[in-house]
């Protein structure tokens, strides 16, 4: 264990906590209240998926982006509850997609009760996600939550497709995470900026702030399944090498290799096992590959950063930037 | 094959497509415009689903209900292409629960290509049909097809969670289906009256109507399961019985059978197999079970009828009324 890497988590978690821990107790209130059932099932299934939903990244930029921008109110406690929301539907059908049994060390839904629950309860929250968006007044968050949720199926959908293509391209795995992770961070920012009613300029800089830092954590959470710890990521290492999906580190491997080299990494890629991980782990040391894509990861960090400029100094602001540094440490 | 029978839906598509053929074409173009991509693998999908979407029933209903309330505007041709599309999301994720190969003849999307794209084409037609309802000026829309999803889902996981409880209560059957089935022909109905400016009143009716008309088509469903050909039905007869999943007409069976027969009727239910669906037969027979079910469909039907009688006499008031004895005639 990392124990600097840990403190300097724990802090900035704390300074979270400070700034918007009671805001983000609204929205965790209003998300239960929204999920609330007569149907004891369907309680039992929600309380079990409570119990690895994580870090909250979604609603904290939301909230962290509001008060930046000018100050916190209802609208943004729906609206992080909204996003928070739409990311554990796509965890729970994740789960589907990946047959996993354990997520933060916790059973599926589909392993602790079956794939046809997981899709249902999915789709449960997908629905309910929107039908609390639609609470607001004006139809400006359901359109947007709709366009984005479009686009992160859609690159699921092309994440999917291109499984087990060697030669997926730098462009296209760009567009993948674009859709599947940092577009969700994207929305969650402007609109915790357009309902604190700041200028179309600094909603567009915020928009760009949240798909930077969510192309950041991705490429970090890639480099994570190759090299981080399975106790603390509870999940198998190599877990993208099994599933033929090709990540930033593995696309720069083939790039950067010599002819021979390239040749035995493709025939390596092409044969996922346990044997054969074991042989590429010493290309990706020798060719630096972890590297290149941390620091690219870290390239995405500092645009991200640059995107805040824009927004007058307080401190919501400083943990903004704070987050862009963290996005990048979990891989180090 | 019964000619009369289908002589008499041809007659009645006839004046659907006579009544309201124009605007379900324009409901199918906004229909195809929203899920226009870029993207080859998803216009590949969604061009084959198009290929199983069968009746327009949700559409129609919607088109018919409000030329009934005093006309057709655009918010309907949107409206009943969100209807469609949701109805869509939920065939495609019943194949995944179902492991179904092939759905009126054609082979689902988990057969052609995998379980993972059904659950995320699944989701993409549910977030577009979200993003679709939110084009409308008011937020009225996405809040009721919010909340009629919701209900949907719930009672598919309800359905689920009591896949293989013989003792399933006839009150419990009926929230089942109200749910999977009914919501959706409700809030089509409802959405229909509400964009033609149709006082509150007459919205509720029309409601209940659709619920009503839903129940009828999910009994006969559930009787065309048992009874139908199947090259008509493009699904294997008895299915229900092989996932256990009682339907009314084997709730009545279980209700009317003599103390003795009731002990083996539920042995057969309780380890679905040919043999034992062989010999449930006569069983069904001898207590006219699928009478009794039947006579309750009719019940749904005129129960829906007389919801209409609020409507000033119309050509589409008409078809709406001949609809409820379309639902149940299939299954005679």
């Amino acid at each position: 264990m990392d124990t600097s890497k840990d403190l300097a988590a724990q802090n900035l978690i704390a300074k979270i906590i400070e700034a918007v821990g009671t805001d983000l107790m609204k929205s965790e209130q209003i998300f239960a209240e929204e999920l609330h059932t007569d149907q004891p099932v369907i309680r039992d299934i929600h309380e079990h998926v409570s119990r690895f939903r994580g870090k909250r990244i979604r609603p904290t930029l939301l909230l962290l982006t509001a008060d930046a921008c000018g100050g916190i109110n209802h609208s943004h406690h729906v609206l992080a509850a909204v996003v928070e929301m739409i990311h554990t539907a796509t965890l729970v059908h994740d789960d589907v997609l990946d047959d996993a049994n354990t997520r933060r060390h916790v059973a599926t839904v589909n392993s602790r009760w079956n794939t046809e629950t997981s899709v249902l309860f999915g789709d449960y929250l997908f629905t309910h996600s929107f039908h609390l968006a639609s609470s607001l007044e004006s139809t400006y968050a359901c359109r947007q939550i709709g366009r984005s949720t479009n686009i992160v199926c859609e690159g699921e959908l092309t994440q999917i497709s291109e499984r087990g293509n060697i030669d997926l391209t730098e462009e296209r795995y760009f567009e993948i995470i674009n859709g599947k992770t940092a577009e969700l961070c994207a929305v969650s920012c402007s609109l915790g900026a357009y309902y604190s009613e700041c200028t179309e300029e600094e909603i567009a800089a915020l928009e760009q702030f949240g798909r930077d830092l969510g192309c950041a954590f991705q490429i970090a959470d890639d480099i994570l399944d190759i090299m981080g710890e399975e106790t603390q990521a509870g999940k198998s290492l190599g877990s993208d090498f099994y599933k033929q999906k090709m990540t930033l580190p593995l696309i720069r491997l083939l790039q950067m290799a010599e002819p021979a080299d390239e040749e035995i990494i493709r025939g390596l890629l092409a044969s996922p096992s346990a044997e054969n991980w074991e042989k590429l782990t010493p290309y990706l040391q020798e060719y630096r590959a972890i590297e290149s894509a941390r620091q690219t990861a870290s390239e995405y960090a500092t645009s991200a950063r640059a995107n805040l400029a824009k927004l007058p100094d307080s401190n919501s602001r400083t943990i903004l930037e704070e987050l862009t540094e963290f996005a990048i440490q979990r891989s180090h």
